[in-house]
């Protein structure tokens, strides 16, 4: 919980209805219960620890039994919002053995003779395991959208497709997060100009980036509508504020943390003989 | 470098010739260069931060330049080696989204089908990337021989199949990093006790594991001979005691640390006019 009678999903979760984002501040620090970014690195750590244990618990309960309930983080945002940065420094205190890491790219030619789901489907995290997905299947209303990479009547349909998969893998036991990380036209400017302006991050910069951010209105409506639209009670969105990174990564650590707090996971029981197997090791 | 003239790698590469695993403290510490348990941590934070900073050099060159090399490290002892442990402690100070990771557990019905390294050569890291095997082609010629589960004339050829494919992932660019955990008998009935002990470790115990000590000596051979075998200048082994925990996830992070370091990484040069994006960025 971060305050007294409210968690973090409470306060970050999108409301129904339209979608403003010029309305949400990219700089906010909702519900952040320390002083700001210098006591942010312990208050990470203290989430760090708790996330450790319970990610072991979903862990071992997802071999005992393969139907165990499983979490899927998803992360969406414009260039330098942070998406790698989250993974980073939030995914990157739980044991690499629980996370399932998956990274859209552009499709290739297989995944294009497929429906837009295909290759999501084959991401999904396995039992007792974290899924992480840096884009999703939301670029296929998305850039595909804004880029005109296939024709309205095909990508206006996917809003339903997109609601109807998240309500069927909520039912089979699937804990859905989706982060949209939130950062504002002139921190993405400076992150951009930071880029490069340091030999260190050259390998971060794509020209291409400039281009998508000439087409920032068309972005943020294309972003509004899937907010929108694809905004429901097994699989609601997250609204991160991003420009202050360190809030970023303590955010979806703690939506991560209370996600994992609320499946109230215990350790399984023993499927052997305690006391037998014991004596047998004692004897070997 | 550990000490002022030598390197972990020197202290714990196996030497040619017959290997007596007899001869090996599981419980030394060999080139720990602080006081032991109670500065790990601090000494483990230091090589992560080294390790942090290498591994997005790598990860950022294979992106560039996808025959870029990449590293792999091998992962392999007995049970309660602390394979797991290794992963979750020193890989865990890594980056995620660098590192591709890979249990390797009994084959499947499709694996069987075909030839031992068919999966194998399926899980290598891709560009810039770190890969672990928790288990790998070494099982073939371990749980195989011990148990039976194929004719003798068929591993018997394994050694010389496994030499020359290290040889040639080598040449292709692929450090390998191929570490034995030594684990000693009595530490092992301690730590499979302490599964038995404690309800939050349950899940970690397999009463199989009992029937595998009971085979201690089988096993050992068995690493002997692939220690023997396949130790080649390409791909050498490490046999690293692994009694002491702190010191284990200490030795394989440093072993990984030297790697990265002898790889001599730069930051990859911009692949675009960095004085015209900066202008690009301004205007937009």
């Amino acid at each position: 919980m971060v305050g007294k009678n409210s968690s973090l999903r409470d306060l970050l979760r999108l409301p129904q209805g339209p979608v403003d984002l010029t309305s949400f501040d990219s700089g906010a620090a909702p519900g952040y219960p320390g002083k700001g970014k210098d006591d942010a690195p312990a208050r990470s750590e203290m989430i760090g620890e708790k996330l450790s244990e319970l990610q072991e618990r979903l862990y071992a309960n997802g071999r005992e039994n393969p139907d165990f309930p499983r979490v899927l983080v998803i992360l969406q945002g414009m260039d330098t919002s942070g998406k790698g940065g989250v993974i980073r420094h939030a995914i990157g205190m739980v044991d690499p053995q629980g996370i399932d890491l998956k990274a859209f790219k552009q499709p290739t030619e297989e995944e294009r003779k497929h429906h837009f789901l295909w290759r999501i489907k084959k991401a999904l995290p396995g039992p007792g395991m974290i899924g992480i997905f840096d884009r999703s299947q939301y670029e296929d209303v998305l850039v595909v959208r804004v880029e005109d990479l296939v024709p309205q009547e095909e990508w206006e349909k996917r809003y339903d497709q997109i609601n109807k998969f998240e309500a069927d893998l909520a039912g089979s036991g699937v804990k859905i997060i989706k982060c949209f990380l939130h950062v504002g036209h002139e921190e993405q400017k400076g992150r951009l100009l930071e880029r490069l302006q340091n030999p260190e991050k050259y390998w971060k910069y794509n020209p291409g980036d400039v281009d998508a951010r000439k087409k920032w209105g068309d972005y943020r409506e294309a972003y509004e509508v899937l907010l929108e639209q694809c905004n429901t009670d097994e699989a609601p969105w997250y609204v991160v504020p991003a420009d202050r990174k360190w809030y970023r990564n303590w955010a979806v650590a703690q939506l991560l943390l209370e996600t994992l707090e609320e499946m109230d996971l215990s350790w399984p029981a023993a499927d052997f003989d305690v006391a037998k197997e014991i004596e047998r090791v004692n004897k070997s």
